[in-house]
């Protein structure tokens, strides 16, 4: 079972610059977190872009939109900041049909210790290749319909709306 | 959706005592994960045993079995030695009905740096929610049938019979 | 031989707040990072404040220089951000004598995997042990006096002046 | 000022075999430590042996004694199993004279997440830069001349004797 992952940045691939003290985007961490997980499914990785959810435009998420119907494969993960995950899963859901695509990100970055990366990535893997075609946000060991969750920024968790 | 964990021991959950130099079981470490992966799904966390799974027992097995039936929940996870995750998936397939177990497990222990423990957790909760009843094994991102799949002991990986 | 660690912030003991994604500071890990370690070194720790050192005043540098002064040990460890290292230690080796001070850092958090400050207390506190009464900045696993080196902006590394 | 480190082996170095669940040696991990630690000492790495410091030999410690005697620097660490570091030390104390030299190892294979081994390491190399001629132990934050400590095997720490 095929599975394509689109990479387009977010807090899950942050890096700390040691001079400026500034967080950065540099390579996905992908690779390097699928090896760990020992993974075998039948993934292949490509890197859209490397952004700021919060600096995500229209182009970005037609680039998002074109690189899913496009895609081969029906089972797509998409890593993407959290604070405009929604927003990205409303436009797929509105232009891509026949395609099981589940987007994922972090609360914090990868390279840090307590990242919540590895645990999302694997189950948005997961819910990719069991779930019926549909667009999902898979966060908090979940998964939540496009149009019934949104990122309770007080708390950081993810909710259904209804 | 509500989802029990069933702990048995295993990889996964060995410490490293440095008085001895040998690897033993003290408390599971599912907890410390489900908040790493700031986990919000409906889980409840029950240690039936820790053991290596190479010494697991008939009557063993017979605890995982009654366990999963007396089970409130319709879907269960379990964590288990890989050695033998397909003898115990078998017992279950031939004693469980109408509920969803995913058993996992991890080839290195989840306090190593390079465990692929939490990604297995991540992807086996993901698929205890969204497969169909039966029994499954979810490891290296993706999920076999139990009555497909076995651990090839040269490459550490699991693979499909058929 | 006692050895006093006074703690004043710096990228060491940055977290990552994951509702802003900006870096704050909460608590010292100093005390988590000793017991790592199996310290059993005499130490004891005290927190002067905890900023960014290139929000330190004269202020703040009175509080640490007569902290020091006041000190019963002989022997003191300082973490503190890389950036005002060497004013700092100035302004000590101005005004305190007759004690061994050193100053350290780190340039990744230590809550992030790749952490050189583990590394830095180890040395700093061994340093403390072992050096002549003076002023000595800790980094890079050397020790320098405090009126010859630098921070090198562009690689990150402390160098000797002369 | 030139510091050797000589590599034989000890927890520090082991690795966890995932196919047998067994500890095993490979390469050592000073090199990514000191790479961690951002050193900029003088020092060179050498590997002289890979072994559980209960299975060093007579012949083995001479190894060790003839490298500690060759070696153009002044100023040696020397990572080493700790059941039998201070055996060594006695050895070395015995036949090398006119040099600073520092044994070390870990309690925890530094390749777990909750390794003592970076911190004894940043250690063992600041007493080397700072302690006048002799054999010393750095270990739990601390040094210990050659024939004032032992390891206690209750409680792991190393002890001073009188």
């Amino acid at each position: 079972m095929a599975v394509k992952i689109f990479v387009t940045g977010g807090t899950f691939d942050k890096e700390y610059n040691e001079l400026t003290g500034k967080l950065f985007f540099k390579d996905t961490h992908i690779n390097e977190l699928l090896k760990m997980g020992r993974c075998k499914a039948d993934v292949s990785v490509r890197t859209l872009m490397m952004i700021d959810s919060l600096e995500m435009t229209d182009t970005d998420r037609n680039i998002i939109v074109e690189s899913c119907k496009r895609a081969e494969e029906e089972r797509i993960v998409i890593t993407h900041g959290t604070d405009t995950m929604t927003e990205t899963a409303k436009v797929l859901a509105e232009q891509v049909k026949n395609k099981t695509i589940v987007l994922f990100g972090a609360m914090i970055p990868i390279k840090f210790g307590s990242s919540d990366g590895l645990f999302n990535l694997g189950s948005a893997l997961a819910f990719a290749q069991s779930l019926p075609h549909g667009i999902y946000i898979a966060m908090n060991g979940r998964y939540y319909n496009w149009d019934n969750c949104r990122k309770n920024r007080d708390s950081g968790f993810f909710e259904e709306i209804k």
